[in-house]
């Protein structure tokens, strides 16, 4: 029965695209996934490792030969082999390398030249082109004679002798024309080409907001030295979507799910470590107040409120803020339009939210003195949140560090800290002073 | 001068993509953002209003009269004609049904009767369809005739005599093979299409894995009624992203950033609200050991210390376990060797942190009593957070709840109050006890 069920197994794996067999591997605990990755079949072994997270591709391949990675790798596209020959054994990378030619193994080192996360990392050297001078007939009929084109078939770029960059044909032209107009009465010769260095965050707007299906890629001196497809930024763009969320969470997007549980603790370890040492800098602030706590413990029952309440707030700006940062649309341009606008909406709110919360601690203690406190030290941190969620974000992106990865804690230090102490340091000078 | 920055403004606007037109307007204040629209020609003012976000496009509606917006619509394509005409005063959407052909209307409407959200909502109606008995010389010979091709051209689709969907042809095949060939013989008949009903989430998965450019819609009778194309799959995937960091912070993603200050107000109040509720849930709590915190006033406090680390702990599996559902790769096949997984990582870190906190502790107040009280109800609640964020989204999941929304809130009023209570109810029993 087990045997009948591991063959339907290998047949469903081996029918999907390689993508899916990823997903489902790396949903499975560790040696489930290992029984499901010898069913793969050799030939898709490489379009798989391809799709999976880094984590569990290199624990995938550490458990390979020699000879099964060569076979796995050797024909994937020159862009995928660049993906993952990094991640590879130096004897397997070797071999990799001796057994193409020497054409290829020179755009192989083209796309490694580049950062992985530049226009230049993502491109596939390997670009059909034509030239201005011939006619569409010309350019048709080569094809059939190659008989394969680089999917997905996208537009076909135009380049002059020493491979320059002239222009783009949209293939939707190529087929609807008459086959005798040359090539370069059908050219867009304003359709700019993406410089290899270009972000791939800024290649994948480019891509959304043209509807590009490819886009040819130049160096320094205008040659066309590879094309972008939109599979590619499709990833991209899922890859950035699950960065961010992730990051804010203190996770790496490239970890396994069931990596070794002590990996995995070592890991959470760190982000515990970090919000451990900021909220000991509030407990520290706390600490000032001890004499008041000791006097009126109401405030030690509802200081969490203002600190909590504060986060909210500023987590909602610092959120808007940091899409804004990601989309292009929040700059120096109308910072200053935003800060007075998240000013506004906080004092708004403090009235509302203060009043109401003076009128349940009113109701719940019996005490107007309090309500004032809580009311004061709310409407303090709403509005210190606002201003926070807008200003670390400005900050942080200045010191070149990602406000998706520190914003919240630096926002939840700062709201924390001055919920506590506007709380506590109210209630000190209105009920004791 | 200010007339000539205008023009200049004018052409770079005028010589830009729609989308990017669409994020500029978006990121300006009201005034200049109105004066910006004024310069967009009347040409590309159906394409910008298709590409911005519901609040904005319904506020630059209301400001244009039924000619400008009938001038601004009528040419769009019919998949985005039906995303925008139900925003649009009925006087508009009359004027423009009225204004095209039956066939049209008759395309549209098909569109219009599924839900947006959906493969039938996303595709479009309008189709370029071959039999599978005529020859690529045939097939070449028809586009040149048509004279245009909707992009971005993709497979094409293959129907029988009265409409059923049979294949796809890929591009590249039909570019590449012998013109006598018949399209039966180079058609994938394996190629499934999408049921007009798949969600969108699910079609962006199809697309992602299957690296397709285009693919067939059918109704319920395997008839084929349109194509979903790669640059709407873009928009899901880009949406999706957003729509879960923003719905996290309980911010709706189609809101306008320079939205009214009041609206803006009224929107963030509801989660203000909510957010009071839950942390009032908290302090109600700590209000049960009011006798205790008159008594030790160091357990008021460092008690934000352990709530904290607890949401901080959860906040971390939660992310994982809402990354993973979206992804299809947590589910009922796994959800307990992630509980025992998380488990088991909840303990590890209870044990370090324990330790850690409990000696800073005891250097901080120079009382052990102290540290073990704290030290037991961090484990507590680290082990809580770790569990509250595996279950937490599930159950969410089984009623329906978005766990991206409302997650985080109840993850929170858990490990706020299991902290806060733990720490207090572990200190009246051993210093007081």
């Amino acid at each position: 029965l087990e045997e009948e069920r591991m063959g339907e197994v290998t047949r469903i794996i081996n029918g999907i695209p390689g993508a899916e067999v990823a997903l489902f591997l790396e949903s499975l605990p560790g040696e489930k996934r290992n029984a499901v990755w010898d069913l793969v079949d050799d030939a898709s072994q490489g379009d798989v490792l391809v799709s999976l997270h880094d984590e569990v591709r290199d624990n995938l391949i550490e458990g390979m030969d020699t000879e099964q990675l060569v076979e796995a790798t050797r024909d994937l596209d020159l862009d995928d082999m660049a993906d993952i020959i990094v991640d590879l054994p130096e004897e397997v990378s070797n071999q990799l390398i001796l057994s193409m030619d020497k054409a290829s193994r020179e755009l192989l080192d083209q796309v490694l030249s580049y950062p992985e996360d530049s226009a230049g990392g993502l491109m596939n050297p390997e670009v059909v082109t034509v030239r201005s001078d011939v006619s569409v007939e010309v350019v048709k009929r080569y094809f059939q004679f190659r008989g394969v084109l680089p999917t997905p078939v996208g537009d076909l770029f135009v380049v002059g002798r020493k491979g320059h960059y002239k222009g783009r044909v949209p293939i939707a032209t190529l087929l609807t024309c008459d086959p005798k107009t040359p090539i370069k009465d059908i050219m867009d010769e304003d359709a700019l080409a993406i410089p290899a260095k270009t972000p791939a965050s800024e290649v994948a707007q480019d891509f959304e907001h043209n509807d590009w299906i490819s886009a040819p890629v130049v160096d320094d001196k205008n040659k066309l030295i590879g094309r972008i497809t939109i599979d590619d930024v499709v990833d991209v763009i899922r890859e950035e979507a699950e960065r961010s969320v992730m990051r804010m969470a203190g996770l790496n997007e490239e970890g396994d799910m069931f990596a070794p549980i002590l990996t995995s603790s070592k890991r959470r370890a760190i982000w515990l470590g970090i919000n451990l040492l900021t909220v000991l800098m509030a407990a520290f602030a706390i600490g000032f107040f001890e004499e008041t706590l000791q006097k009126v413990t109401a405030l030690a029952i509802l200081m969490p409120v203002v600190a909590s309440m504060g986060g909210i707030a500023g987590s909602q700006t610092l959120t808007l803020m940091i899409r804004g940062m990601a989309t292009g649309q929040v700059g120096s341009g109308n910072i200053k339009d935003l800060l007075g606008r998240e000013f506004m909406i906080g004092v708004i709110n403090s009235i509302l939210w203060a009043v109401v919360l003076a009128s349940l601690t009113a109701f719940w203690f019996k005490n107007w003195d309090i309500s004032v406190v809580i009311a004061m030290a709310l409407a303090v941190n709403l509005v210190a949140g606002a201003l926070a969620g807008v200003v670390i974000p400005v900050m942080l992106r200045r010191m070149s560090i990602d406000p998706a990865i520190a914003g919240g804690v630096v926002l939840t230090t700062v709201t924390d800290i001055v919920g506590y102490v506007s709380f506590l340091a109210f209630g000190t000078w209105l009920l004791l002073g």
